[in-house]
C-alpha cells in the first residue's frame, strides 16, 4: 500500500477507500467508537463471539468430554499456532498456543541456557515489567546471574554470549528491535534472543524466518484480538528445536498424552514447550480471531500501520504534542503529556478510546484491521478540541489512574 | 447424610428424594445422559454458560479493556479462590487460580525446596504422569536430585526432608492418601508435600486447615466444573506465604501491576503466585461455576460421594468386576476389565458415559452434585446388561482407544 499522507479528512477518507487491508466489518465494535487501544486488548470479532457460544453452548454442555476428540480440542493449540506462524514469517510446526506471556519467557530464557556461551540471562531496564520480573527470578531459580541493563544495552550482552529477553516493539513508546541486526551480533558472540512479541505480532509485519530469530514468545489478546488473557504462544525455529528441553514438563506436551507413561517424550518442534491442559474457552475464542487475518498480506498488513502511524504523527507534529514514538516503531503512537490520564478520559467521553500509562504516556493502538485512516484523523481533531477547550481540565476526569 | 445400602431401584430413588447436595438442575447436561466423568471433565452448569456468554458479548465485546474495572477482571482470580477456599477448608487469601495444574506444581515444587532440610524432590511412580514430568524437569532446572519412588513410599521421603509431590486421591484408583500422616511426617522430618487436589476438589470433603497442609494445586475443569481446561489454582498456608517466591514472577502477581514498576514486590499470600493475564473468558466459566457450590456442606458433599461408591462397590462385587479403589478413596469407583475400552464405547450407546485409561481401567466419576443414586444403580444395570449380552463383542467397538 503506498500512502501520501492526507492533508484533510476527505483525502483520509479517500485512502480507507482504496485500503485492501482493513476488515472494521469483522469486529462487532460499539457503534461510534474509534478503538486505539488494540495494543492492550484487541476487540471481538463476529467469528470469536460465534465460537465462544457454540465452544461453550454446544460442545461443552452437550459433547462433554468427547469434544476433546469430536469438537477438535486436542488439536486447537496447534491450529492457532499455525494460524499465527502465517503472521510471522513461521511454519506451522514452529508455533503452538499455550500459557501465558510471562510462563512462555520463562520457559524459553530456561530453555536458552542451553544454548549459549556465557550462562546469563539479559534484560534492558525499560522493558514490560513481567520481562525484567521473568528474567530474575528464573535467574534466581537456576542460579544465573541477571544482567538489568540500561535501555538499549542488550546488544553487548549478546556479544558476550548471553540470554536476552527483549521485545521487538516496546511496549511504552513502541520502539523497533532491529530484529536481524541483534540476531546476527548474537550468532557472533554466542548468545541467545527470546524475543517477546506481545507488541508487535497482528499489528506489524514480522518475518521470524528473515530475521534468523530463534526463539520468541507473543501475546494473545493484543493485536490479535483473542479475548483477554487469551493464551500466549511460543516460536521455536525448527533448525533447534529438538534440542530444547522444556523447563515444565507436562502432558500436553508429551508425545502421547493418553499413553500415561511415566517417561516424558516431548512432541517435535515447537509444541514441546506445551505444558498443561489449555484453557479451551479461551484458545477457542482466539483460534476464531484468527480467522480475520485470513487473506491478509503481513507486508500489506505492516504497510497500513505504518502509514497510520505516519498520519498520526504529523498531527502530533503538527499540535506541537510531545512524541514518545521513534520513527522505526510498532504499532501505536505514544504521546507524552503531564495531564494524559485526564487528556484519555476526555477523549473517551468523546467516544474515542486511547490508553494512559503513568505517569504521563498516552497510546494510540493502530491496528489495520478496524482503524481507518478517517478515524485517526478524527480522533486528532477529538484531541485538539480537548486540549484547546481545556475540557480534560474539568473537575469529573480528575481522578486518579486507574487500570486502563 | 446416613445412607444405608440401597438394594433396589426404589430404594435408590429414595435416597435422592432425601437428597440435600445434588443440584442435578443446575447443569445443562443432555437429556437421558448419565454423567460419570466428571473425574476428568465436568459438565457445564446453566451459570457458567450464561456468564461466558455475558463475559464474551457484553464485557469483552461492548466493555472492551474497560471491563479489567467495571466488569471485575482484575479481581477474578481471587474472587474464584475465595469460592475454592470455602470448599478445601482454607481461607480466601490462601488461595488463587491461575495457570494449569502443570505449571502450579512446577512453582509450588520450586518454592518448596527452600522450606526443605534436603534439597531433593521425590515423587511416586503411580502419580498422574505430569506429575512426574514435572518432578523430573524441575529438578533438572534446579539441579535438585529427584527421587522416583514406588507407590506408597512418598512418605519416607518426606522423613528424609524432601520435597514430595503426592496426589490426594490418586488419578487411576481414586486411592486417598492420609493427609494429616503425611503432614505429621512431613513436619517431623523437615520434608515439603505439594499437593495435587486434582481429582479430590469438589468431590470430596477437603479440610486443608485440619490436616496442616501447606502447599497445594488443583484442577478447575474436573469437580469443580470450570470448563475444558479452565485454570487450576494455588493453595498456600497464610503461615508460609510471605516467606515464599515464585519462581515465575509476572505481572499478575505484582501487589501494584499498573505502577510497571521494575522492581518486583509480591502480593501478599497465596496471589503471589500468579504469573501472567489470566484467560478470563475460561476465568469467568469457572467462576460462575463454583455458584453450583453455594450452600452446599463440604462434609455433606464427601458423605454423599461416598454413598454413592458404596453402592458402585457393593453392585461391581456383586457382579465379580474387579475393582481398583480402595475403600478410603477419592470421588471416583476405579473397575479393571481387559475389554474396558469397548465396554465404556458400548455403556456409551445406552446412555451412560464413563471413561478408560489404558490398558484396563474404567473409571466412574461420582460427583455429588449432579449424580443420583438411581443413576448409579442404572449404570450398573446397563453395565450387568453389556457383559451378559456380550454386547461390547460388537464389531462396532473393537477400535483402538483414543482419548476420552
Amino acid at each position: 500500500m503506498m500512502t501520501t499522507l492526507p492533508q484533510t479528512l476527505a483525502e483520509a477518507e479517500a485512502l480507507d477507500q482504496a485500503d485492501a487491508v482493513g476488515r472494521p466489518q469483522a469486529f462487532a465494535l460499539p457503534v461510534g467508537v474509534t478503538y486505539l487501544v488494540g495494543h492492550s486488548l484487541g476487540p471481538a470479532s463476529h467469528s470469536a463471539l460465534a465460537r465462544v457460544q457454540e465452544t461453550a453452548a454446544r460442545d461443552w454442555a452437550q459433547g462433554l468430554v468427547r469434544s476433546w476428540n469430536s469438537a477438535g480440542w486436542m488439536d486447537l493449540a496447534a491450529v492457532a499456532g499455525g494460524r499465527i506462524a502465517a503472521l510471522i514469517g513461521a511454519q506451522s510446526s514452529e508455533v503452538i498456543v499455550t500459557d501465558s506471556v510471562s510462563v512462555n519467557l520463562f520457559k524459553l530464557g530456561a530453555a536458552a541456557l542451553s544454548l549459549v556461551r556465557t550462562r546469563e540471562i539479559a534484560v534492558e531496564a525499560d522493558e514490560f515489567p513481567t520481562d525484567v520480573y521473568v528474567a530474575e527470578s528464573l535467574g534466581r531459580q537456576v542460579g544465573a546471574p541477571v544482567r538489568l541493563l540500561e535501555a538499549g544495552q542488550g546488544f553487548h550482552a549478546l556479544e558476550q554470549g548471553c540470554v536476552l529477553i527483549k521485545s521487538v516493539a516496546n511496549y511504552r513508546t513502541a520502539a523497533l528491535a532491529d530484529m536481524a541486526a541483534y540476531e546476527a551480533g548474537a550468532l557472533a558472540g554466542g548468545g541467545v534472543i527470546v524475543w517477546d512479541l506481545s507488541h508487535a505480532t497482528g499489528g506489524i509485519a514480522v518475518d521470524l524466518a528473515a530475521t534468523g530469530a530463534r526463539l520468541a514468545a507473543g501475546c494473545g489478546y493484543k493485536y490479535l484480538n483473542g479475548g483477554p488473557g487469551a493464551p500466549g504462544f511460543v516460536f521455536v525455529a525448527e533448525s533447534i528445536a529438538d534440542r530444547l528441553c522444556n523447563p515444565i514438563a507436562g502432558w500436553f506436551g508429551h508425545a502421547s498424552p493418553f499413553a500415561f507413561s511415566q517417561t516424558y517424550e516431548p512432541l517435535p518442534g515447537a509444541a514441546r514447550f506445551a505444558c498443561g491442559t489449555p484453557p479451551i474457552l479461551s484458545l477457542a475464542a482466539l483460534e476464531a480471531s484468527l480467522v480475520a487475518f485470513e487473506g491478509v498480506d503481513p507486508s500489506a498488513l505492516g504497510a497500513k500501520t505504518f502509514a497510520l502511524g505516519e498520519l498520526a504523527l504529523a498531527r502530533a507534529a503538527a499540535m506541537r504534542l510531545r512524541v514518545m514514538t521513534p520513527p522505526v516503531r510498532g504499532a501505536h503512537v505514544s504521546l507524552q503529556h503531564t495531564d494524559g490520564y485526564a487528556i484519555v478520559q476526555a477523549m473517551a467521553e468523546c467516544g474515542v478510546l486511547a490508553d494512559f500509562r503513568t505517569p504521563d504516556t498516552i497510546r494510540l493502538g493502530l491496528s489495520p484491521l478496524y482503524v481507518s485512516f478517517a478515524q485517526v484523523w478524527r480522533a486528532f481533531d477529538i484531541l485538539t478540541d480537548v486540549l484547546e477547550s481545556d475540557r480534560h481540565n474539568a473537575p469529573r476526569f480528575a481522578v486518579q489512574a486507574k487500570v486502563t
